[in-house]
């Protein structure tokens, strides 16, 4: 009863297998890469080649965050601006800059 | 014997078991970051939720970096330069080029 | 007339008085920024200080386009996705990127 | 006499005229972008369009700081490391955080 409560107050997207797949797919390989550079720490190997590592988990992730926009503006943010909430392009704003 | 010369080529940063537990710490914490994301795609949670929750680890990342980085500039580029390696600059230039 | 062709081809967002001096006022002060910033190199200025002068224009730079972005989502994109182009979305996709 | 006071607390780098030259004529690339972007906000332009402009600015003043940054590390960093002043790191550190 108290998770249903709970679960009202949590925004949804729905996303059929495929699109789940393709996005936990992306996020293991993320994983598996941060797992790869606690095993370069392990082995005391140069800061400079970590750090390149660390710049490569960045741009796995920023290509990820464009998937995850994208689809997000075409369909959430496009059907709650159809449905009158202009309010939306706030949200929208404020993970901009939380981009930047 | 393969290995001892693979071993050669690599370079290394020695860091002490302090040094190594605390990088590795928040990469476990990061690891913890991007499998609970998975579990928001399974979740079908809002794409806007998910934004913010990719972008505080690209946040934990550049954290992490910075810190890498700082030790890096202090301890290796700065005894390289003394030993009149100053083509470590240009090392360094290429970092910056790839983190911007 | 050629004019008038060139005209039709040109997309346009009217302003009022008050929104185009806001904007030309910031641009005014990130002209002198970089005036000030040329002078600077004339009195050979250690470079440090000049990157802290540059990164300032950035910061002048991206505070405007936050400007100008929030007021494009909120009009110029809210009214297209409105009127059924949600081509625009990708406007929006191709800015982001560009930002990032 | 107060100027000459002034001018021993402000650090200077020397450049030649060639040096000067090029980085005075970016910057007046730069100011004349500006300056068309406020012509932009006149003709009541498209901000998508006023927007790639101002991103335009952007890169330009990246690629300047590129250059700056990279003599700076050369000349100016490498020299007073070499020196012995290793607090010198903190402030490629400082500026480096800036950038980001």
């Amino acid at each position: 009863m108290a998770n249903d409560e709970k679960n009202e107050l949590i925004k949804h997207t729905y996303r059929n297998d495929n699109e789940k797949n393709t996005l936990k797919r992306r996020l293991s390989i993320i994983e598996g890469q941060v797992r790869g550079i606690k095993q370069m720490i392990d082995d005391n190997r140069y800061c400079g080649d970590i750090l390149i590592q660390l710049l490569a988990v960045n741009k796995a992730l920023q290509s990820l965050e464009n998937i995850i926009l994208e689809s997000h503006l075409e369909k959430c943010i496009s059907n709650q601006i159809k449905e009158g909430n202009t309010e939306v392009t706030k949200e929208i704003m404020e993970l901009f800059k939380k981009i930047r």
